[in-house]
Protein backbone atom coordinates (compact mmCIF):
# COMPACT_ATOMS: atom_id res chain seq x y z
CA UNK A 1 0.00 0.00 0.00
CA UNK A 2 1.41 3.37 -1.17
CA UNK A 3 0.77 5.76 1.71
CA UNK A 4 1.21 9.84 1.87
CA UNK A 5 1.52 11.21 5.91
CA UNK A 6 0.78 15.08 6.87
CA UNK A 7 1.42 16.38 9.51
CA UNK A 8 0.99 20.39 10.03
CA UNK A 9 -0.24 20.74 13.23
CA UNK A 10 2.44 23.11 15.14
CA UNK A 11 5.85 24.59 13.49
CA UNK A 12 7.14 21.72 12.43
CA UNK A 13 5.77 20.22 9.12
CA UNK A 14 6.46 16.97 8.10
CA UNK A 15 5.60 14.78 5.05
CA UNK A 16 6.43 11.26 4.28
CA UNK A 17 5.74 8.30 1.29
CA UNK A 18 5.78 5.08 2.04
CA UNK A 19 5.43 1.75 1.11
CA UNK A 20 3.16 -0.19 3.75
CA UNK A 21 5.58 -0.01 6.83
CA UNK A 22 8.71 1.24 4.38
CA UNK A 23 10.15 4.40 4.12
CA UNK A 24 10.15 5.90 0.86
CA UNK A 25 11.13 9.14 1.35
CA UNK A 26 10.33 12.07 4.18
CA UNK A 27 11.10 15.48 4.93
CA UNK A 28 10.53 17.71 8.01
CA UNK A 29 11.10 21.44 8.50
CA UNK A 30 10.81 23.02 11.41
CA UNK A 31 11.62 26.97 10.65
CA UNK A 32 8.42 28.59 9.31
CA UNK A 33 5.01 28.09 10.22
CA UNK A 34 3.73 29.05 6.35
CA UNK A 35 2.75 25.70 5.85
CA UNK A 36 0.03 26.71 3.18
CA UNK A 37 2.98 27.65 1.03
CA UNK A 38 5.24 25.34 1.51
CA UNK A 39 2.90 21.65 1.55
CA UNK A 40 2.70 21.57 -1.30
CA UNK A 41 5.93 21.87 -2.98
CA UNK A 42 7.15 19.37 -0.67
CA UNK A 43 4.58 17.05 -1.21
CA UNK A 44 5.49 17.62 -5.38
CA UNK A 45 8.88 17.24 -4.69
CA UNK A 46 8.87 14.23 -2.44
CA UNK A 47 6.62 12.36 -5.12
CA UNK A 48 9.32 13.18 -7.76
CA UNK A 49 12.34 12.01 -6.50
CA UNK A 50 10.82 8.53 -5.83
CA UNK A 51 8.81 8.00 -9.10
CA UNK A 52 5.15 8.42 -7.61
CA UNK A 53 2.28 10.28 -9.12
CA UNK A 54 -0.83 10.96 -7.34
CA UNK A 55 -2.87 7.83 -8.73
CA UNK A 56 -0.04 5.87 -7.44
CA UNK A 57 -1.23 6.49 -3.64
CA UNK A 58 -3.39 4.67 -2.26
CA UNK A 59 -4.45 6.20 1.35
CA UNK A 60 -3.65 9.47 3.27
CA UNK A 61 -2.68 10.13 6.72
CA UNK A 62 -2.65 13.49 8.85
CA UNK A 63 -2.25 14.32 12.20
CA UNK A 64 -5.43 15.88 12.92
CA UNK A 65 -5.05 17.71 16.33
CA UNK A 66 -4.73 18.72 18.57
CA UNK A 67 -2.54 21.73 17.48
CA UNK A 68 -2.68 25.18 15.99
CA UNK A 69 -5.85 26.20 14.32
CA UNK A 70 -4.54 27.00 11.10
CA UNK A 71 -1.91 24.22 10.78
CA UNK A 72 -4.40 21.89 11.50
CA UNK A 73 -6.23 23.17 8.46
CA UNK A 74 -3.54 22.98 6.55
CA UNK A 75 -3.04 19.14 6.34
CA UNK A 76 -6.48 18.48 7.31
CA UNK A 77 -7.82 20.23 3.93
CA UNK A 78 -4.74 18.96 1.53
CA UNK A 79 -5.21 15.24 3.00
CA UNK A 80 -9.27 15.20 2.68
CA UNK A 81 -8.90 17.56 -0.76
CA UNK A 82 -6.06 14.17 -2.05
CA UNK A 83 -8.39 11.51 -0.59
CA UNK A 84 -11.89 12.97 -2.48
CA UNK A 85 -9.85 13.83 -5.94
CA UNK A 86 -8.09 10.39 -6.22
CA UNK A 87 -10.76 8.46 -4.18
CA UNK A 88 -8.48 6.60 -1.92
CA UNK A 89 -8.19 6.18 2.10
CA UNK A 90 -8.30 9.20 4.77
CA UNK A 91 -7.14 8.53 8.10
CA UNK A 92 -6.80 10.53 10.92
CA UNK A 93 -4.28 10.28 13.85
CA UNK A 94 -3.78 12.22 16.85
CA UNK A 95 -0.57 14.81 17.30
CA UNK A 96 0.05 13.76 20.44
CA UNK A 97 0.46 9.76 19.44
CA UNK A 98 2.15 10.64 16.29
CA UNK A 99 4.86 12.30 18.65
CA UNK A 100 4.76 9.43 21.21
CA UNK A 101 5.30 7.43 18.80
CA UNK A 102 8.49 8.27 18.65
CA UNK A 103 9.40 6.43 21.75
CA UNK A 104 9.69 2.08 21.00
CA UNK A 105 10.56 1.40 24.88
CA UNK A 106 7.80 -0.93 25.93
CA UNK A 107 5.58 -0.45 28.55
CA UNK A 108 6.69 3.50 28.88
CA UNK A 109 4.14 6.23 29.61
CA UNK A 110 4.48 9.10 27.33
CA UNK A 111 2.39 12.02 27.63
CA UNK A 112 3.33 15.29 25.05
CA UNK A 113 2.88 18.67 25.73
CA UNK A 114 1.80 21.63 23.58
CA UNK A 115 1.97 24.91 25.14
CA UNK A 116 -1.96 26.23 24.70
CA UNK A 117 -0.41 29.47 26.35
CA UNK A 118 -2.26 30.65 29.85
CA UNK A 119 -0.91 27.93 31.33
CA UNK A 120 -3.22 25.47 29.79
CA UNK A 121 -1.80 22.57 27.50
CA UNK A 122 -2.76 20.13 24.65
CA UNK A 123 -1.80 16.52 26.18
CA UNK A 124 -2.31 13.07 26.28
CA UNK A 125 -1.23 10.07 28.24
CA UNK A 126 -0.17 6.44 26.32
CA UNK A 127 1.74 3.32 26.56
CA UNK A 128 3.53 2.12 24.34
CA UNK A 129 2.39 -1.28 23.64
CA UNK A 130 3.66 -3.66 20.91
CA UNK A 131 5.82 -0.47 19.31
CA UNK A 132 2.63 1.94 19.17
CA UNK A 133 1.25 4.14 21.59
CA UNK A 134 -2.26 3.36 23.27
CA UNK A 135 -4.15 5.81 24.88
CA UNK A 136 -4.14 5.63 28.95
CA UNK A 137 -5.92 9.13 29.28
CA UNK A 138 -7.69 10.88 26.44
CA UNK A 139 -6.42 14.05 24.42
CA UNK A 140 -7.48 16.76 26.18
CA UNK A 141 -6.68 20.66 26.26
CA UNK A 142 -6.53 21.58 30.23
CA UNK A 143 -4.74 23.62 33.19
CA UNK A 144 -0.99 22.24 32.75
CA UNK A 145 -1.50 22.30 37.07
CA UNK A 146 -4.50 20.11 36.45
CA UNK A 147 -2.68 17.82 34.46
CA UNK A 148 0.64 17.49 36.70
CA UNK A 149 -0.99 15.28 39.66
CA UNK A 150 -2.44 12.72 36.45
CA UNK A 151 0.91 12.01 35.84
CA UNK A 152 2.18 11.73 39.53
CA UNK A 153 -0.86 9.53 40.14
CA UNK A 154 0.91 6.90 37.84
CA UNK A 155 3.67 6.37 39.54
CA UNK A 156 5.48 5.36 37.06
CA UNK A 157 8.35 7.17 35.15
CA UNK A 158 6.80 9.12 32.45
CA UNK A 159 8.73 10.30 29.21
CA UNK A 160 7.42 13.83 28.78
CA UNK A 161 7.78 15.34 24.76
CA UNK A 162 7.05 18.39 22.93
CA UNK A 163 6.85 21.98 24.65
CA UNK A 164 8.65 21.72 28.08
CA UNK A 165 10.56 25.39 28.40
CA UNK A 166 7.32 26.24 30.89
CA UNK A 167 6.66 23.34 32.47
CA UNK A 168 10.37 21.78 33.14
CA UNK A 169 10.53 22.87 36.58
CA UNK A 170 6.87 21.80 38.09
CA UNK A 171 7.47 18.31 36.15
CA UNK A 172 10.85 18.23 37.87
CA UNK A 173 9.24 18.89 40.78
CA UNK A 174 6.35 16.88 41.47
CA UNK A 175 7.30 13.43 39.17
CA UNK A 176 11.06 14.08 40.60
CA UNK A 177 13.14 10.52 39.37
CA UNK A 178 10.17 9.71 37.39
CA UNK A 179 10.52 12.66 34.66
CA UNK A 180 12.03 11.61 31.85
CA UNK A 181 13.14 13.65 29.05
CA UNK A 182 14.90 12.54 25.97
CA UNK A 183 16.82 14.89 23.21
CA UNK A 184 15.03 17.35 21.89
CA UNK A 185 15.03 15.48 18.51
CA UNK A 186 12.53 13.70 20.01
CA UNK A 187 9.62 15.55 19.85
CA UNK A 188 9.38 16.70 15.95
CA UNK A 189 6.92 14.85 14.92
CA UNK A 190 8.28 12.93 11.67
CA UNK A 191 5.18 11.85 9.30
CA UNK A 192 7.13 8.16 9.11
CA UNK A 193 5.61 7.46 12.56
CA UNK A 194 1.73 9.18 11.61
CA UNK A 195 2.43 6.67 8.59
CA UNK A 196 2.98 4.02 10.34
CA UNK A 197 -0.12 4.30 12.63
CA UNK A 198 -2.60 4.70 10.17
CA UNK A 199 -1.30 1.98 8.09
CA UNK A 200 -4.19 -0.51 9.64
CA UNK A 201 -6.84 1.82 10.80
CA UNK A 202 -10.00 2.02 9.56
CA UNK A 203 -10.62 5.14 7.02
CA UNK A 204 -12.81 7.60 8.01
CA UNK A 205 -16.72 6.79 6.04
CA UNK A 206 -16.79 10.30 5.54
CA UNK A 207 -14.17 12.09 4.26
CA UNK A 208 -16.48 15.73 3.58
CA UNK A 209 -17.55 15.55 7.12
CA UNK A 210 -13.70 14.69 8.44
CA UNK A 211 -12.75 17.34 10.71
CA UNK A 212 -9.31 18.44 13.28
CA UNK A 213 -9.78 17.28 16.68
CA UNK A 214 -9.21 21.12 17.80
CA UNK A 215 -9.80 20.38 21.58
CA UNK A 216 -10.95 23.79 21.65
CA UNK A 217 -13.30 26.76 20.77
CA UNK A 218 -11.75 29.72 19.20
CA UNK A 219 -12.50 32.78 20.59
CA UNK A 220 -14.71 33.66 17.48
CA UNK A 221 -16.58 30.27 18.07
CA UNK A 222 -17.20 30.86 22.11
CA UNK A 223 -18.33 34.25 21.41
CA UNK A 224 -21.12 33.11 18.77
CA UNK A 225 -22.57 30.30 21.21
CA UNK A 226 -22.33 32.54 23.91
CA UNK A 227 -24.70 34.84 21.84
CA UNK A 228 -26.39 32.03 20.43
CA UNK A 229 -27.74 29.85 22.86
CA UNK A 230 -30.30 28.64 21.08
CA UNK A 231 -28.85 27.10 18.54
CA UNK A 232 -27.44 23.38 17.64
CA UNK A 233 -23.80 24.05 18.18
CA UNK A 234 -22.69 21.57 15.34
CA UNK A 235 -24.39 24.88 13.29
CA UNK A 236 -20.95 27.19 13.98
CA UNK A 237 -19.57 27.16 11.03
CA UNK A 238 -22.47 26.93 8.83
CA UNK A 239 -24.08 29.38 10.18
CA UNK A 240 -20.94 32.13 9.95
CA UNK B 1 26.18 26.35 15.76
CA UNK B 2 24.92 25.63 12.54
CA UNK B 3 25.59 21.82 11.36
CA UNK B 4 24.99 19.92 8.03
CA UNK B 5 24.86 16.59 9.02
CA UNK B 6 24.78 13.41 6.24
CA UNK B 7 24.60 10.08 5.38
CA UNK B 8 24.82 8.07 2.24
CA UNK B 9 26.64 4.98 3.68
CA UNK B 10 23.88 2.44 2.31
CA UNK B 11 21.00 3.20 0.13
CA UNK B 12 18.81 5.53 2.47
CA UNK B 13 20.20 8.92 2.15
CA UNK B 14 19.66 11.73 4.92
CA UNK B 15 20.71 15.04 4.89
CA UNK B 16 19.65 17.71 8.00
CA UNK B 17 20.48 21.07 9.44
CA UNK B 18 20.68 21.65 12.97
CA UNK B 19 20.85 24.87 14.82
CA UNK B 20 22.84 22.71 18.02
CA UNK B 21 20.56 19.99 18.85
CA UNK B 22 17.34 21.65 17.42
CA UNK B 23 16.50 19.91 14.03
CA UNK B 24 15.98 22.79 11.43
CA UNK B 25 14.90 20.89 8.77
CA UNK B 26 15.76 17.21 7.43
CA UNK B 27 15.14 14.88 4.11
CA UNK B 28 15.54 11.05 3.46
CA UNK B 29 15.49 9.17 0.95
CA UNK B 30 15.50 5.22 0.76
CA UNK B 31 14.54 3.95 -2.76
CA UNK B 32 17.45 5.06 -5.26
CA UNK B 33 21.19 4.48 -4.93
CA UNK B 34 22.48 6.74 -6.78
CA UNK B 35 22.96 9.27 -4.16
CA UNK B 36 25.96 11.22 -6.19
CA UNK B 37 23.16 12.92 -8.27
CA UNK B 38 20.83 13.12 -5.50
CA UNK B 39 22.83 14.61 -2.95
CA UNK B 40 23.92 18.27 -3.65
CA UNK B 41 20.49 19.25 -4.61
CA UNK B 42 18.67 17.88 -1.57
CA UNK B 43 21.18 19.97 0.41
CA UNK B 44 20.86 23.14 -1.86
CA UNK B 45 16.94 22.60 -0.95
CA UNK B 46 16.96 22.14 2.01
CA UNK B 47 19.50 25.05 3.06
CA UNK B 48 17.09 27.51 1.11
CA UNK B 49 14.05 26.01 2.89
CA UNK B 50 15.74 27.17 6.06
CA UNK B 51 17.26 30.58 4.49
CA UNK B 52 20.50 29.39 5.42
CA UNK B 53 23.75 30.11 2.79
CA UNK B 54 26.58 27.86 2.78
CA UNK B 55 28.50 31.01 4.75
CA UNK B 56 26.44 30.43 7.57
CA UNK B 57 27.68 26.79 7.87
CA UNK B 58 30.30 26.15 11.23
CA UNK B 59 30.06 22.41 11.03
CA UNK B 60 29.44 19.56 8.67
CA UNK B 61 29.58 15.95 10.32
CA UNK B 62 29.76 12.61 7.84
CA UNK B 63 28.60 9.17 8.58
CA UNK B 64 31.83 7.42 7.32
CA UNK B 65 31.49 4.24 7.58
CA UNK B 66 30.99 1.35 7.27
CA UNK B 67 28.51 0.95 3.93
CA UNK B 68 29.05 0.68 0.45
CA UNK B 69 32.35 1.87 -0.93
CA UNK B 70 30.43 4.30 -3.56
CA UNK B 71 27.92 5.22 -1.23
CA UNK B 72 30.64 6.24 1.64
CA UNK B 73 32.97 7.86 -1.40
CA UNK B 74 29.72 9.80 -1.96
CA UNK B 75 29.11 11.74 1.41
CA UNK B 76 32.69 12.20 2.70
CA UNK B 77 33.60 13.69 -0.37
CA UNK B 78 31.10 16.07 -0.22
CA UNK B 79 31.58 16.77 3.39
CA UNK B 80 35.43 16.87 2.88
CA UNK B 81 35.06 20.08 0.10
CA UNK B 82 32.44 21.67 2.13
CA UNK B 83 34.37 21.91 5.36
CA UNK B 84 37.94 22.57 3.34
CA UNK B 85 35.66 25.73 1.39
CA UNK B 86 33.90 26.79 3.65
CA UNK B 87 37.04 26.46 6.34
CA UNK B 88 34.67 24.89 9.05
CA UNK B 89 34.72 22.07 11.30
CA UNK B 90 34.79 18.29 9.88
CA UNK B 91 33.33 15.24 12.15
CA UNK B 92 33.02 11.89 10.84
CA UNK B 93 30.16 9.17 13.15
CA UNK B 94 30.26 5.73 12.64
CA UNK B 95 27.28 4.60 10.18
CA UNK B 96 26.25 1.76 12.78
CA UNK B 97 26.55 4.01 15.57
CA UNK B 98 24.03 6.54 13.66
CA UNK B 99 21.37 3.92 13.37
CA UNK B 100 21.53 2.83 17.01
CA UNK B 101 21.36 6.26 17.72
CA UNK B 102 17.87 5.69 16.77
CA UNK B 103 17.14 4.04 20.33
CA UNK B 104 16.72 5.80 23.20
CA UNK B 105 15.80 3.33 26.01
CA UNK B 106 18.46 3.87 28.92
CA UNK B 107 20.82 1.30 29.23
CA UNK B 108 19.56 -1.00 25.76
CA UNK B 109 22.26 -2.65 24.13
CA UNK B 110 22.10 -2.47 20.63
CA UNK B 111 23.63 -3.98 17.49
CA UNK B 112 23.31 -2.57 14.15
CA UNK B 113 24.10 -5.25 10.92
CA UNK B 114 24.62 -4.57 7.43
CA UNK B 115 24.37 -7.28 4.97
CA UNK B 116 28.16 -7.84 3.49
CA UNK B 117 27.08 -10.51 1.17
CA UNK B 118 28.39 -14.44 1.72
CA UNK B 119 27.32 -14.60 5.23
CA UNK B 120 29.37 -11.73 6.46
CA UNK B 121 27.93 -8.79 7.71
CA UNK B 122 29.17 -4.93 8.84
CA UNK B 123 28.26 -4.59 12.59
CA UNK B 124 28.94 -3.27 15.89
CA UNK B 125 27.29 -3.30 19.50
CA UNK B 126 26.51 -0.45 21.64
CA UNK B 127 25.30 0.42 24.58
CA UNK B 128 22.64 3.49 25.10
CA UNK B 129 23.85 5.79 27.97
CA UNK B 130 23.07 9.43 28.86
CA UNK B 131 20.74 9.19 25.04
CA UNK B 132 23.67 8.18 23.12
CA UNK B 133 24.96 4.97 22.13
CA UNK B 134 28.19 3.98 23.50
CA UNK B 135 30.58 1.44 21.90
CA UNK B 136 30.95 -2.27 23.36
CA UNK B 137 31.89 -3.81 20.49
CA UNK B 138 34.49 -2.37 18.00
CA UNK B 139 32.70 -1.84 14.69
CA UNK B 140 34.40 -4.45 12.18
CA UNK B 141 33.38 -6.76 9.21
CA UNK B 142 32.62 -10.52 9.91
CA UNK B 143 30.74 -13.58 9.55
CA UNK B 144 27.48 -13.38 11.05
CA UNK B 145 28.25 -16.99 12.50
CA UNK B 146 30.86 -15.40 14.69
CA UNK B 147 29.17 -12.65 15.67
CA UNK B 148 26.08 -13.98 16.90
CA UNK B 149 28.12 -15.71 19.82
CA UNK B 150 29.07 -12.55 20.70
CA UNK B 151 25.50 -11.23 21.41
CA UNK B 152 23.93 -13.96 22.65
CA UNK B 153 27.30 -14.35 25.30
CA UNK B 154 26.08 -10.65 26.66
CA UNK B 155 23.33 -12.29 28.19
CA UNK B 156 20.89 -9.50 27.88
CA UNK B 157 18.23 -8.24 25.43
CA UNK B 158 19.32 -7.13 22.52
CA UNK B 159 17.86 -4.86 19.58
CA UNK B 160 19.18 -5.82 16.33
CA UNK B 161 18.44 -3.18 13.65
CA UNK B 162 19.80 -3.23 10.02
CA UNK B 163 19.09 -5.42 7.29
CA UNK B 164 17.65 -8.52 9.39
CA UNK B 165 16.05 -10.45 6.26
CA UNK B 166 18.74 -13.30 6.19
CA UNK B 167 19.47 -13.66 9.49
CA UNK B 168 16.45 -12.97 11.70
CA UNK B 169 15.63 -17.01 11.88
CA UNK B 170 19.18 -17.26 13.46
CA UNK B 171 18.57 -14.13 15.96
CA UNK B 172 15.29 -15.86 17.20
CA UNK B 173 17.40 -19.62 17.37
CA UNK B 174 19.90 -18.07 19.24
CA UNK B 175 19.31 -14.84 21.35
CA UNK B 176 15.55 -16.45 21.64
CA UNK B 177 13.33 -13.70 24.32
CA UNK B 178 16.54 -11.68 24.03
CA UNK B 179 16.29 -10.63 20.38
CA UNK B 180 14.39 -7.66 20.09
CA UNK B 181 13.09 -6.33 17.07
CA UNK B 182 11.88 -2.91 16.50
CA UNK B 183 9.52 -1.41 12.94
CA UNK B 184 11.42 -1.28 9.86
CA UNK B 185 12.04 2.68 10.36
CA UNK B 186 13.98 2.87 13.28
CA UNK B 187 16.60 1.03 10.96
CA UNK B 188 16.68 4.17 8.64
CA UNK B 189 19.53 6.38 8.99
CA UNK B 190 18.60 9.62 10.00
CA UNK B 191 21.04 12.39 9.42
CA UNK B 192 19.25 14.68 12.73
CA UNK B 193 21.25 11.46 14.80
CA UNK B 194 24.52 12.20 12.82
CA UNK B 195 24.08 15.87 13.36
CA UNK B 196 23.36 15.31 17.58
CA UNK B 197 26.35 12.89 18.30
CA UNK B 198 28.53 15.09 15.97
CA UNK B 199 27.74 17.83 17.98
CA UNK B 200 30.24 18.03 20.85
CA UNK B 201 32.95 16.08 18.57
CA UNK B 202 36.29 16.83 18.47
CA UNK B 203 36.87 17.97 14.58
CA UNK B 204 39.30 16.31 12.52
CA UNK B 205 42.88 17.92 12.20
CA UNK B 206 43.70 17.26 8.71
CA UNK B 207 40.58 17.45 6.36
CA UNK B 208 42.47 16.30 3.68
CA UNK B 209 43.53 13.05 5.42
CA UNK B 210 39.98 12.18 6.15
CA UNK B 211 38.59 8.61 4.70
CA UNK B 212 35.84 6.67 5.43
CA UNK B 213 36.15 3.41 7.65
CA UNK B 214 35.52 0.89 4.81
CA UNK B 215 36.82 -2.05 7.10
CA UNK B 216 37.14 -3.98 4.15
CA UNK B 217 39.78 -3.91 1.34
CA UNK B 218 38.28 -3.70 -1.97
CA UNK B 219 38.48 -6.80 -3.95
CA UNK B 220 40.95 -4.42 -6.48
CA UNK B 221 43.34 -3.12 -3.39
CA UNK B 222 43.37 -6.82 -2.07
CA UNK B 223 44.37 -8.19 -5.30
CA UNK B 224 46.96 -5.77 -5.93
CA UNK B 225 48.20 -6.20 -2.18
CA UNK B 226 48.80 -9.58 -2.45
CA UNK B 227 50.67 -9.00 -5.72
CA UNK B 228 53.23 -5.88 -4.19
CA UNK B 229 53.54 -7.18 -1.29
CA UNK B 230 56.83 -5.67 -0.70
CA UNK B 231 55.16 -1.94 -0.80
CA UNK B 232 53.90 -0.01 2.40
CA UNK B 233 50.03 -0.63 2.95
CA UNK B 234 48.92 3.03 2.84
CA UNK B 235 50.30 3.17 -0.89
CA UNK B 236 47.61 1.80 -2.72
CA UNK B 237 45.73 4.57 -3.96
CA UNK B 238 48.56 6.87 -4.71
CA UNK B 239 49.86 4.17 -6.13
CA UNK B 240 47.25 2.71 -8.40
Amino acid sequence: MKLLALDTSNQPLSVALMDDDQLLAQTTVTVHPKHASYLQPIIESLMTSVHLEPEDLDRVVVADGPGSYTGLRTAVTTAKTLAATLNIDLVGISSIASIAANVFTEGQLVTVLFDGRNDKVFTGLYRIQNGVPVQVIADQHTAFDQWLPQLAATGEPVVVLGDLANFRDRLAAELKTNFMSLPAIMSIPQAQQIGRLGLNMTPVANINGFVPRYLRLTKAEADWRQQHPEEDSGNYVEKV
